[in-house]
């Protein structure tokens, strides 16, 4: 029976581990370090902090019925000992002994039976001139929360550089521009927000959003000095300078795993430490999670690096139960996220199709355009999704999509990374059992609907353009392609009479009384509203033996969301 | 090669089949017959259409883009013939030949190679006197409820009364009382409105929820008579006379498959035709779906009538894709649901307790509530879970819950529906992945929390007690019983005053100290705000020996929203 457990860092994996250890295992000794005097916050709820959403930093700390989460907290209430402002130093293996200084520099020493390492992250550096000027700041801890709110609040903040376009920058725009009226820019080193989450068009969809917002991009720039008499006053790119009197750094998280490697602890190529399923890392006496640690990849079996309270919450769990004798492991995350953007959201789950392709798939996405509920009920609106598919075998491989704030497209997110485990293919989504009514969903479920579109793919019916391949497309100004909307006449008189010649109306319904008017020498662009109607028009054109056409996904309605300049 | 496909019925089951056949088939030859003169229209609509949320009733046989759906429109777009106002009379399978009449009277004969039935189904009938009363409306056709709006709309109904508190029921009791003011009494037979779709706990929360909207309930009431002179005036029930100058008959629905049974096709105990998974009847000339149809429930494995435009839209697609020369099988529905009430909703999937036990599963369930989301997050709500397992097994037969309307509860459950097919257990719902963010969910996800409460009890850490269950021994007034409030003083100081001598308060951080306080030769009942500290206080007291005691499932917060009488 272990009777000593030891467990470095007490914001998110480390209490949970502790806390869970003494409902399991009262009798066993747990002590808790943490080099910070705030412990057990919700480092994520930050950015709404910030925004003024939460009032008092110390909500973070507290619980749902206010109680504020601190040593004595713990002590009390939670049975097991915390030393805040005491940072853990050296983890002796041989004697099982983790060193420590705390706050007054005095040397302490913490013996273990078994250790759980959950010492976090830290924000990526970008080692550039000037990041040590005052108004630079990352968004890692509570002190940074509350100095950027207090600088804010002060009045003396009107223009705000972000750099990152991943998840923390984006919230913090939206917490600048929304409720700071701040006027905010973010630059982000790759040519789309949010990379590797979501793919070019659906980041540019979200983009676009926030720009209605009067949030400003700066995309494929470098950052490469802060400049500034003690405050930082210019953000210097490879192109351009703008002025700011406060950056925030969200180029990315870290995690803190040198006392792991030191300890001569496998750490993994994505900088955290290595751990199994069971959360053991390569010393069985010692468990890793949260933020420090790295996991695998659901879809795609590689290292992953997921820093989220969430993931921290349930290893937390499963180190408690192992620690106490039992023997039960975590799932490999598929990577699901979401994030709310002003008014919309953008969420996901698994590989974009272009990171199924570095990890080795043959992959193929299809996208849609739909609305989330029955149409004719009064509060709808249109989602964006994409879908990304191994096209020999079928498995799907992530989803991403774009959509209104709210839960329905986070929920319907979700009820794929619930069957991800279970490698479902196409036939599984097109199946899938949502609960029906008007209010909630559609009688065809925009699920069961993105999973019949990729089937239709797959099968070699549809044949689709995505917006970017449409806009090459249009810019080619060729003879050799036609343009054929297939809405109803009235629908397609604006772009009618703006383009005479090159854009041309057969509604579909029409096509086969029609079929002289259309080339047979051309490749066809076929639109419509929302790609239902051309992908109709489509099969009507292949029964007439014209084989040479696109249907554009998505219609109109994705064309002009994702910004197409036609 | 099939030639010839007619199918018979027109609304969701029908017309979604014969459109996706003539994509996959252009070459087949289809006809669909319909005894109405309206089709393809949107009938779980129908109580928004009467609201007022839907203004015209067009608008429920539109597609997205505003084209009605009628003969015409599937003639021209989607390339079939339809004949409405055209009953199928009688299936011929020695000659394969469906004898129909139309509108005239007019005798037709349509021959088929492949034949689908898609005749829907009715309303169940009361047998009792007075149903044929003026006012008494089912809520069945678009014609139902263009005559129930327009009696509205006159302005003639001041008092309804509404047999059934199912799903149609309920949502008709909404459209009457929040949008036209009428004073709506539900007279539901059984002992809670929803019954077999969730517990008798969760029920009387909803009903409890509509009640504050003005919804008057009558329990394990029957209705005998209907009275009036033409038109409806009373409801006569077994206890009581209820005025009414309209009602709504909503005790269930009927499959409509005599046509199949009379051309002796296997019917099942449900009513309605018996299908296997490639939707083919007994006759694998013939296919059938939709609400005429009986499908086997995931779970229980049992016929399983479920009647859903979803399920019409799923079904009608494997019947194309088969007649096409596929070869694809829908899978079993565990059931998911969802119902909006108000500003309130309720929804499930799979087996509630008593189902499941009735079906022969050892099960018992658990309760909790918990917020949706941070609970730093300004907007957030108490959501109430209930979560059925098979003991031994620790399999996932269902979960039921109460909550806000909006997207996240019933998202939550389609999460749980989603998994239904792969038989999960306890630890897969604790593990499951969900996207975290504070505007979207709790770093603990409510779901991997309900998962950790049914570890809890199974494994004999956690022994709750039930919102019914804790109200029972109160009522009992035992000198063997004591009641332990956890919670901090000041939250417990108001039932202190109420009932001193009879409620206790020890907040549990504090129990250790005050162990002696405790008695040990009673049963305690130990309760808090959410039930989280109140497992906390069973865990503390059953390391000092006293292992008597139950903790109540949702605390105080659940016993509120249940109606306790405390």
């Amino acid at each position: 029976m272990t009777r000593n457990v030891v467990v470095i860092g007490g914001v998110a994996l480390g209490t949970k581990a502790a806390c869970r250890l003494k409902r399991l295992s009262p009798e066993t000794h747990v002590v808790l370090l943490d080099r910070d005097d705030k412990i057990s916050y919700g480092g994520c709820g930050i950015p709404y902090y910030v925004s003024g959403d939460v009032a008092e930093a110390e909500a973070l700390q507290s619980t749902a019925f206010h109680m504020v989460r601190d040593a004595e907290f713990f002590r009390k209430i939670k049975g097991f000992t915390v030393h805040t402002r005491t940072e853990a130093t050296r983890i002796d293996r041989v004697n099982k002994v983790v060193h420590a200084v705390n706050g007054d520099g005095e040397t302490l020493t913490f013996p273990y039976d078994t250790l759980v390492i959950g010492t976090g992250s830290r924000p990526r550096n970008l080692n550039i001139p000037g990041q040590d000027l005052g108004g630079i700041y990352s968004v890692a801890s509570l002190h940074d929360a509350i100095r950027i709110k207090s600088t804010i609040s002060a009045g003396e903040v009107h223009k705000a550089v972000i750099v990152g376009g991943g998840f923390i920058g984006l919230e913090m725009a939206e917490a600048f521009s929304d409720m700071w009226g701040i006027e905010t820019t973010v630059v982000e080193l790759a040519d789309q927000i949010m990379p590797g989450q979501v793919s070019q068009p659906l980041a540019r969809m979200a983009m676009k959003s926030m720009e209605e917002k009067d949030v400003a991009f700066r995309l494929g720039e470098r950052v490469l000095r802060f400049e500034g008499d003690g405050r930082v006053e210019r953000v210097v790119t490879d192109k351009e300078t703008l002025d700011a009197d406060l950056v925030i750094l969200a180029v990315g998280i870290v995690a803190n795993a040198e006392i792991a490697r030191e300890a001569g602890l496998d750490v993994g190529p994505t900088s955290g430490i290595v751990v199994n399923r069971k959360m053991e890392t390569s010393d069985p006496d010692i468990y890793a999670g949260g933020d420090c640690a790295e996991v695998r990849h659901l879809v795609s079996g590689q290292p992953f690096y997921l820093p989220l309270g969430s993931m921290a919450n349930r290893q937390g769990r499963i180190i408690a139960n192992n620690i106490a004798g039992g023997k039960t492991e975590i799932e490999d995350p598929a990577g699901s996220f979401v994030v709310k953007l002003f008014d919309k959201s953008l969420s996901g789950v698994g590989l974009t199709v272009d990171s199924a392709r570095k990890a080795g798939f043959d992959a193929l996405s299809v996208r849609m355009c739909q609305m989330d509920r029955a149409h004719f009920y009064p509060e709808k609106d249109f989602l964006f999704l994409e879908l990304v598919v191994e096209r020999e075998t079928r498995r799907i491989l992530g989803v991403q999509g774009f959509g209104p704030y709210g839960d329905f497209l986070v929920g319907r997110i979700n009820t794929v990374a619930a069957i991800m485990k279970y490698k479902p293919v196409v036939h599984d989504l097109s199946t899938l059992e949502y609960a029906y009514s008007p209010p909630f969903s559609a009688a065809m479920d925009i699920m069961n609907a993105l999973g019949n579109i990729a089937d239709n793919v797959l099968d070699g019916r549809l044949n689709p353009l995505s917006d970017d391949g449409f806009q090459a497309l249009w810019d080619q100004d060729s003879d050799s392609l036609f343009f054929l909307d297939c809405r109803e006449a009235a629908d397609a008189e604006e772009l009618l009479a703006k383009y005479p010649g090159r854009w041309h109306n057969i509604p579909q319904g029409e096509l086969k009384q029609r079929i002289a008017e259309v080339p047979r020498d051309k490749e066809i662009v076929l639109v419509c509203n929302s790609g239902m109607r051309s992908y109709e028009a489509q099969l009507n054109l292949r029964e007439m033996g014209i084989d040479n056409t696109r249907s554009v996904e998505g219609g109109m309605k994705m064309l002009a969301t994702w910004g197409a300049d036609i």
